[in-house]
């Protein structure tokens, strides 16, 4: 960390600033300079409030050298992390489809679904229970009810299961869930975060739709820093000025996620784009960059779907893709799944 | 709401379309045109789901002409909602000032400010207790033993108190808060959002990052189909590529809010500018652009304070602000509180 | 400017830079961290392009400390400038009011508005006669014809006048403007801000749509480094994801900019909200928070107007808001013109 | 296009504005609404202004149904546009490398690095001659010595040879050019692309930091409407609020741009990214996704390069690029060059 003093600050404020670093446990270098002089600081500077500093009187601003995250850094865990899950691995070098509905709506529609992404080739299955809902005249979920479904969908199918949680309080309704997903709305839940840090399920993180990468990782050493490892980072689009997609797709966060970071990174291509069409180059495209799973929405019927229906493919489209993917990971010597 | 249709749609899928929409209680009116042809839809609109009209073969997309909040809407509510608060009111033409830490720290430092805030000329009184913060290393807050403190405050100063939310598991310590606070990170927690609908205390509900002025009234919709109507909105910075300031303060949002809506919208410059020395400029133009309340940080020692040191004012500096919002409200003759 | 060292660069490496930089004529001191080390530079950093020094291979990344303007950098030039306009000033704390229509479309129709424009209280006319419009199939503006009905409207009324200018083939044109205004597409139109460098006249230099503020200064520079100093800064409004307003005005940018900069501060907030019952609430809001010029689109029959028709006043509501901007500088003792 | 009229608005108020709408040569569809009425547009509105249509006093607002480009639009043009280039060509299926170094700086260095590139396999060398740059105090290019250095570049190599033009004044210099580039910061600079529209060379036309797909398109129909219709589009990052990366990549443009366009698509990953280790990512992610051509930065030394050393390939780290960019080329069955 570095501090950049006001001009013509009085030796006492330098001192007294000096002093109060030295008791966080870090070593001040003071630089002097023709137009402005700085503090270079030595030592484990994740813990210091940038803020406490910014207030003091002979403070002109900060400029952070080390990445605030430890747990998520790859500088301090070179090798990649891979979660177990049921039988499966996420992590180190696979691809897994993470495929399904955005909300279970009955069972039918859940089971014949689950089949059909199975056949397509997925190696999980995706359905919302809790559905987090721009308008509260929505559909709303099935809630305990859905989870119950996905449970019979993965008897029927062997599919481990993947679905958001919105509140700690229906924690227990996911005790048999495969992995636990935090959607972007809560990527800043910071109480839900921690309670996630508690258990031990592998946890998909979304990003946020205006957080930055760095932000991301802080969220995922959040949920870290209780305990739990087993994070999966997935990008799924960001806000920016562009309307002709719903999000913008963030593709070189794929790369970047994976460089700055060793926990593996997901891509969710149907809410980034929003767009039937731009599925499967999206897939394809994160695919090349390094993705270690896709997360895509597929419904049996479209057109009959109780939310995002203009997003999800149908049975026929998602083979289509699949086969496209499958080709791919070949080339690329990757296993799926 | 209007429909456009695919070019070369055939009949029987328009047709299908048509008596799905009759389904819905709305009435299609086609219109063919030379290059494409449209549905406009009669009727409320405000419960369909755009994204099951998108699935429909012969949708290519859908243009919006209502706005999707009824309870939040100026059109059904000309009147400006004037909200209750212990022995004071908040909307329909006076200024509220909600000044105080950022974080409640100790006994001492939030009765020391709250009793600077009120000499000023404060009217209620804020201070964190649950705090939201990006890094698991910083400093949490007090949590329950806060919301004790800032009781104490008010039996010392007579102010009203101001504190956030962020898990409504924390819900039974907030029965003796006169306004709770969500945060912008929590704007689309929606399930925060239903059971603060179930109580019937004032919820301050701040925009979050990403969130369009829309989202904010769909969020706010959420709170008012529960029942509690009582629900102030407050601008306090968005997220852009602007470096300078840590958010953007959106100032059209005030009068816009106001035209769009009859609720009272309050702002936060401190955590819109995140700089000092922008608070006063920035709430003068709030003031004149038609706030109802302006929530400011103010610390005794911002210099030792446990977060947002950077942002919050000294007692000094916030007498000198009150100064110029005292003497702007009277040229405006607005009263204060 | 600090440059972060690479973990583990080697002292050879380190060496080949230290010499480079101060072939440029800055002394660098290494500080050794536990985790990573830094160089901080002493002396006029400038001129130094930052990715020559990110392509060496020990380097890491670069924070700068000192601003990279300077003609335009206020910690150099701590008087406020003030610009000479024929017989009025821009800049020192008075007000301007330059109104006019977006575009000049006829004798009659700049002459009208002209004249309305002064009775209301405007300082300055403005008037679009080379327009750069989104589509080509839209009206392009009189050109050279538009500048000399300029002139026209100003021989009527005495108001100096304001136009655009798109490219420097059309320079002779504006030799009898009295303040060359350069549009937001045109702010990183380095050629153009190089000529107009070379001459004299005042310039108003508008914000680009995703430009940041210390970019705007950049291009500041870029003027007056060829010799022109008279320069005004205009906020107009800048993307983001909010799509109810026609741009987002950065208020914060009116108190930033004057702090930063020692140039005269214009809003507009005709292009910022895009929207007729905004212009009055947002140049309130600008002239309390700092303002030293509005310029407001005005328009004698916005009804049949060839462009921005939906945010030009009518005479009559221009009257009422300069009436109210009239009152606010009165309470504010500041003097308009 | 569709017009929401105001509630309640008078009848004479509507009648004017469907005569007006009849002097356009469109036909006006009036639908009663319950709580709004619409009228619905049928012929060709893509040189209606919506602006005036707004301005009238019955109109709430407008949305389009048409898109506002014709020349540049698939529907109308269902064929891929191929592009002549020397002996090559652009579009249809094969896949271009355009390999160069940000700036000509020398006779040397632009040989050396042309060489090198085309032994690597790319098809076309870049090399910016007329540089624009953020900094007046930066290196400003070599100008027209930079294009004869770059054509002595292509009489060694027989690369075709893509530069950009910062100002028509200098369009003399252009003329032995094979592909001209507008820069980022000129794609709204419409005196230009309307004298771009007048010859008949090539356009590589770049998308603006804050521009739309939409305003892309717009601006490679003012080119087009002139008569010029060899455009190349090219996505190159956009402005977002996250700063890891110099710009964000917007991915999802080249699958969408080809959908609704018949040009063909560039991508641009080394300002996009501004970081070397993505390069490689990006590139392969962009071939995947349907780009027809790439430009990459390729510098003999960039340690010792006058601009953007920080994202320049060197000659090796290029060669590695292009020989998975190779694979993956034979793995899909696509041609370089």
């Amino acid at each position: 960390m570095i501090i950049i003093l006001r001009k013509n600050s009085d030796v006492a404020s330098v001192k007294k600033l000096e002093a109060m670093l030295s008791e966080k446990g870090v070593t001040a270098n003071y630089i002097k300079g023709t137009t402005q002089s700085i503090i270079g600081l030595v030592g484990d500077t994740t813990r210091i409030d940038e803020s406490s500093i910014i207030a003091q009187d002979c403070v002109d601003s900060i400029r952070r050298v080390q990445e605030p995250y430890k747990n998520a850094n790859r500088k301090f865990h070179p090798d990649d992390t891979i979660i177990d899950i049921s039988r499966t691995k996420i992590g180190g070098g696979t691809l897994h489809i993470i495929a399904g509905p955005c909300s279970v709506e009955s069972e039918e529609q859940i089971i014949e679904t689950a089949i059909a992404c199975k056949e397509a080739g997925a190696t999980m299955l995706r359905g919302g229970a809790f559905k987090p809902r721009t308008s509260p005249y929505a559909f709303q979920g099935l809630g305990g009810d859905g989870i119950k479904l996905l449970i019979k969908a993965r008897e029927n199918t062997g599919l481990p299961i993947v679905t958001e949680i919105m509140s700690i309080s229906d924690i227990d309704y996911f005790s048999d869930i495969d992995i636990i997903q935090v959607g972007a709305r809560n990527m800043q839940n910071f109480n839900l975060l921690k309670e996630l840090g508690k258990c031990s399920k592998p946890i998909l993180l979304k990003r946020g739709l205006a957080n930055t990468m760095e932000e991301l990782l802080m969220s995922a050493e959040y949920i870290m820093s209780e305990g739990n490892k087993n994070i999966i980072l997935c990008e799924r689009g960001i806000r920016t000025f562009e309307t002709m997609t719903r999000n913008t797709l963030d593709i070189s966060a794929v790369p970047l996620l994976k460089q700055k970071s060793h926990l593996p990174v997901c891509v969710d291509p149907s809410h980034a784009a929003g767009i039937v069409s731009l599925i499967e180059p999206l897939s394809l495209a994160s695919v090349i960059a390094g993705a270690d799973a896709l997360e895509i929405e597929v419904h049996c019927d479209p057109k009959s779907a109780l939310s995002d229906g203009g997003q999800q493919l149908t049975p026929d489209k998602f083979k289509q893709t699949m086969s496209k993917i499958k080709d791919l990971c070949n080339y690329m010597g990757k296993k799926i799944g």
